[in-house]
């Protein structure tokens, strides 16, 4: 039994963004028909890294994680017939995810007053770079754009450094999030109205969106907030410090923490410093203080230390300890597929568990090309015979 | 006409994550209560950047930025009557929203077995740093922490430098946007089952999630990305680059731009280095002659150049520079509510318009402390004389 069983999604989208939100709605349990240009598939199918199986064949691990749990069809977009299918499958979803450039699915039938008369209940949301309006409307964009135009790489980098982007496609990442959100709430409200709606989302607008404590800074102080390294612009400690072995430790605290950290790494245990407020000011002097003492520590350390008074704190992991950490790894947050290819494949679980639905799972295989083209043309009433024929016209 | 108009959800959340998903759901036209303890309320209430208005009073921009639209109640957890206004709260809501410390509800009788039985369409959702169960259940977490545990962190910096923390807490953020998913899907479910749902969320795991494409490299590779700036590990390139006047332009570019590239840079387009992969070995040569080629042009220029044989790019904006970017301004991205205090007040609206619904606004002024207790005591049948009592004996 899960959250979204019955919900069937046909996507059209490519690469990260939408891909990534229809993967989370597939593994809440809707079904999630993704719609490939015959031949090549999505382009992330050719995009490293890639895997390689025993027999030396290899698969892209870009694609493989972002479309587990999803039903593959192959349709040409160019082809009449192939248009005839997307109409078709249009008429027996709940929603259309695509990220077409803007127009793009006007030309060919499939845009939103194309389809709203003949699947008044369907939902389409439509992501694009910058939205269906205004004047980058045309403009195509990627995610290191967005996260250059969006104001994250302004605000992330070393002090008196340079911008630096953050080590995930952030921008993607967080757009298929939006996205998910988006469609999760257009369908409750096309429940209660019977009637289908369009969504125009914006990748930029979904980073701006992101800006809030930042954007309230300049908001309320006129003041744009500096690159800081590991370092907050309003708390203050709250930082990355190297330790003796060379690794790194996160140490975040509040005024009630200020007395216990410092008794902790054999600091005194000035009063004067005892507000957020006259820590801010004396940043500085704060910061030194603390890398000198962290500095004769080891990590493990200074970790036993904190954790002895309760002073919040965590390792700085890289990715592989990540996924071994001992947390993580109990929390089953890593678990594997069956890949024709490949054998077992690991991937990663979404972030919650449920009491009264069974848990979404990261254990169903991405799609191999088409390989759900017969079905799901089945499905509609084609035969093998007017399938044959349709492949061999490359409609599919 | 909202797509979330008659969903209730009782909001206990403080702070950062989980506030800013019930906000992204107020927002989307679901009515939140926002509990809060009597006296202080959201701890963020407290948190700076305070916005000074005309008579010299200030009011939380941290706390505006993520509490937009919300009703406001205040009710103290640890009085028998506060306790049985929460209970009765739930039986009359879809939803409850809670980031408490694993085990704190449950010694107040408010935790998932205590009131599943007695509000059995209920959706409860449980935001904690660790999830509700694993070794780092009982920890604290915050979402710097977050950002150093789950591998963000080690992930971002200059190449050759220590890790660097990206700009915006974007563990929060991102969590809350896991939230908003979990409680919608669970929501639609419920629907289907006429049976609540508890959902467990890891804080933690939200940032493990967002490893895809990293992880990726990983399970494929054995690679763990390094950190590289604004390059990217497997594209190049992809870099922001500082241009003749100082400013930052982000450049990205795939196989079919490589001449067009090179020839707006004034470079011999070296057949050789036409692939990705060609790319990807000569990094450093590629880099270099880029970096030497854009020191030697304003961003201006270079855009110009770029843009007129559509080679992807963009500049590296500061936050006031987004905020003012014409774009940015014609898709109304940032709006403004009136607020008693401080008069127009600038907030940023959420990342997608409706074509069927209205669209979502961000003018709805966040509550003042407990401005809504009254009424919503009064909607649970209280009466004035009851409510008094109530809050001469600290319930409320």
């Amino acid at each position: 039994m899960t959250p979204l069983a019955g919900l069937r999604i046909l996507d059209l989208s490519r690469v990260l963004a939408c891909p990534f939100a229809s993967m989370i709605l597939a593994e809440l349990g809707a079904e999630v028909i993704k719609v490939e240009q015959p031949g090549a598939g999505d382009e992330t199918r050719g995009f490293e890294p890639f895997a390689q199986g025993a027999d030396g064949e290899t698969v892209s691990g870009y694609f493989m994680a972002c479309n587990r749990a999803k039903r593959s069809i192959t349709v040409n977009l160019r082809h009449p017939e192939g248009i005839a299918i997307i109409r078709a499958l249009a008429q027996q979803s709940d929603a259309l995810v695509e990220n077409f450039p803007v127009g793009t699915l006007k030309r060919r039938g499939l845009d939103w007053a194309s389809l709203h008369p003949i699947a008044p209940r369907l939902v389409m949301l439509s992501c694009t770079g910058f939205g269906q309006t205004g004047p980058y409307a045309k403009r195509k964009g990627y995610d290191t754009v967005f996260q250059a135009m969006g104001g994250l790489m302004s605000l992330t980098g070393e002090r008196g450094g340079g911008p630096v982007k953050p080590g995930l496609p952030v921008a993607d990442l967080t757009s298929g999030l939006w996205a998910a959100i988006a469609l999760l709430a257009a369908l409750r409200g096309r429940d209660a109205t019977g009637q289908g709606a369009h969504v125009d989302l914006s990748m930029l607008e979904g980073q701006v969106s992101l800006l809030t404590i930042a954007a309230a800074r300049f908001f309320a102080l006129g003041e744009v907030p500096p690159r800081l390294g590991t370092e907050h612009p309003g708390r203050v400690p709250t930082a990355s410090f190297r330790c003796a072995d060379g690794r790194f430790l996160h140490i975040t605290a509040s005024d009630q923490h200020w007395a216990p950290l410092c008794r902790a790494l054999g600091l005194p245990d000035d009063p004067s410093l005892a507000t957020n407020a006259a820590r801010l000011v004396a940043r500085e002097h704060v910061m030194a203080m603390l890398t000198a003492a962290l500095a004769g520590m080891t990590r493990a350390q200074a970790v036993a230390a904190l954790d002895a008074v309760d002073v919040p704190n965590g390792p700085v992991l890289a990715l592989d300890e990540v996924l071994a950490d001992p947390h993580v790894v109990a929390r089953g947050a890593v678990q594997a597929f069956d890949d024709p290819v490949l054998g077992s494949f690991p991937s990663l679980r979404l972030p919650f568990r449920f009491d009264g639905f069974d848990d979404p799972q990261a254990t169903t295989r991405p799609p191999s090309l088409g390989e759900h083209t017969d079905a799901i043309l089945g499905g509609l009433g084609y035969n093998h015979a007017r399938i044959a024929a349709l492949r061999a016209e490359g409609a599919i």
